[in-house]
């Protein structure tokens, strides 16, 4: 498979858009990142999307937003993988233009969730669990969540409060991030004292929903050189790529606390880049919850086992530290408009590779990785960057 | 991309599942294709299907069939087109197999609908069209074909008992066909004299839903030997691949009844394949209405423009004729679980190809077309398949 590079980016502001419909936030998306790239034209689109039937009563999504961008007569689906649908359509992109049957296609991402009332939300979310043993009992997407962090507080020793920095850095990075739902930063007081949702998750363990959509533009590596307005040292090209899944239901793994699929995904992904975890330069983890954080940097190979919080803690996934996470705010600060999120990822790393993140940008960024996980635990699709700089 | 071949196929019967479970269906005709295929691992799982989210209850619906299938740590997605989801799913798979990324990968389809009243499941399928244009004026997708067919008949001069041969073809080949759910012919009488649906689409004229799965294995056409229980002229390799999309809204088209995305899909996939229309043997259309039938037989260059439902009335829709369709029933008479039927016709295909038909078989066919579509013609896939008899 030839080798891809991410030539465009495009995103809206995550938060209640209650003047748009779905298509016009994706549309927004995919125009913003077609202006980016400096084409007109493409040959697919991949949706990444997870609630469009459900919420806005509207699937052969890929077609509607096809049809609205202008790019008729062209090949387009939806993708859903959950909370992993972004990146399971920047995969379908990977593959459409790596194996030569396009030569260039759109990832992009969108959900609107605000139409809906919470309840309804809920109940939509907890679609990614496994419906028979999961949802039929009740147990909502932020309930398997909490009985992993209970369990995780139980065996390995930490308290509520070790998992503060996550949310903090979080927080702290988004308010200079002008697409982010949340400008606000917030204090362990705050971060204690906040109303509980499932315990022991609280409100600021947890990603604020949203409506959004963002696109990114992929095209085969070899014909970048130095056309489009962007010059060629901000080539951007995609070195690891792989989507790995485990049981859907949590009860059935071996162990609730470890992301085997983070692991296997990750691996994967360093292996085809050649790098160890050593050489990535900043991780945009998929924090939904506060005990993903954890968990994620423990699968990729960023902390020991049961030691992820000891990073935060320590200071290390801020933009200093040694292992940024969540740079422009992450699902906590950024926002989680569950499809479009893996794409907000990407969108983000070609941001900070490109040396395009302001107040928010790591210094040398040349290697920058994406996770993005559907279910919990279930779906885990690991994507890492590399910039070009001449 | 490299050339991809199809070495195993498997289904299960439309019809009323109530004692099986999505992932029980799915498994059964994943497991029946691993069979045929004689292999116990695949590198990914592509699942069509349009309704998991509304009417099961379930997204993640890749992983919860990988999951099930106990292939675990593979890739998965569900890739969704509306009805044209399961062609969708089979151009993933393609694209994986064809760019070198899997060696081999599973294609499904599946839908479970019965859980539902008849008035939840013409809504879901109403979100197959434009929601916010169309969905919203109370449209359901049968009121929509059922326009066209109108115009029609008024733009054409034929009336609605011309259609009758594609609704008493589709019965009649249905019969032989164990997996189909309809086993009765029927007469022109009882064509004619059929439940009206919406005027002028009778009970006839339109294909039963139902639950079901179907699979296909996909490899690359060069390892294909004489290995596996199927001697080596059981090869079919897949020659032509296409998917086009058109307006999502039938009102935003300059001519309704002609299908624009069929000609662009069928046309690039003749292409691909090195064939004219002359040179298909037998063609799966998407026969959702006897309408679809007549427009998806001119677009593809079967028939002249307002000429379809000739073909059906000399005779030369039928095995024996020089353009059989619905070889096995059809849509008509297999019936239309919307998310899996795209990979039905691509077993029929297969089975057609291999000499498997039974009393359908056609005799020396060697080049087969399907054509699924999402949607009133705004998302159409087309595949050409060819066997090579040793």
């Amino acid at each position: 498979m030839r080798k891809v590079a991410i030539v465009g980016v495009g995103q809206t502001r995550i938060e209640e858009q209650w003047e748009k419909s779905l298509r016009e936030i994706a549309g927004e998306a995919i125009f913003a990142a077609m202006l980016d790239a400096q084409r007109e034209q493409v040959d697919g689109i991949f949706v990444g999307n997870m609630l469009s039937g459900m919420l806005n009563r509207q699937e052969n999504l890929g077609t509607l937003i096809a049809d609205w961008a202008g790019l008729r007569y062209i090949e387009t689906c939806k993708v859903e993988a959950a909370c992993g649908s972004g990146a399971a359509a920047l995969r379908m992109a990977i593959m459409a233009v790596g194996s030569g049957e396009m030569d260039c296609a759109i990832a992009a991402g969108v959900e609107k969730m605000s139409e809906m009332r919470g309840g309804d939300i809920t109940a939509a979310l907890a679609t990614a669990a496994d419906a028979d043993y999961e949802g039929a009992q009740g147990v909502s997407f932020v309930a398997l969540n909490a009985l992993i962090m209970q369990r995780y507080l139980h065996e390995y020793g930490w308290r509520h409060e070790h998992f503060a920095p996550f949310s903090i850095n979080a927080h702290n990075n988004a308010i200079h991030n002008p697409f982010a739902r949340l400008h606000e930063s917030i204090t362990e007081k705050d971060y204690s004292r906040a109303r509980m949702i499932s315990d022991p998750i609280n409100l600021l363990d947890a990603s604020p929903t949203g409506d959004g959509a963002a696109a990114v533009i992929i095209l085969p590596a070899e014909t970048i050189t130095s056309n489009g307005h962007k010059p060629f040292h901000h080539k951007v090209t995609i070195e690891g790529s792989s989507s790995v899944t485990d049981t859907l239901a949590v009860h059935d793994r071996k162990d609730p606390l470890w992301l085997t699929a983070a692991e296997k995904s990750a691996h994967r992904a360093y292996a085809q880049a050649g790098i160890t975890p050593k050489d990535v330069d900043f991780f945009e983890l998929h924090d939904a919850f506060s005990i993903m954080a954890a968990l994620s940097l423990e699968a990729c190979g960023f902390a020991a086992r049961g030691q992820g919080p000891r990073l935060g803690l320590e200071g290390e996934i801020t933009i200093q530290g040694k292992i940024p996470i969540a740079t422009r705010g992450g699902l906590k600060g950024r926002g989680h408009p569950v499809g479009a999120t893996g794409i907000y990822q990407i969108v983000e790393l070609v941001q900070q590779l490109r040396g395009e993140a302001g107040e928010n940008q790591i210094s040398h960024a040349r290697i920058g990785m994406a996770q993005n996980i559907g279910g919990s635990g279930a779906t885990i699709i690991t994507h890492i960057l590399r910039a070009h700089h001449s």
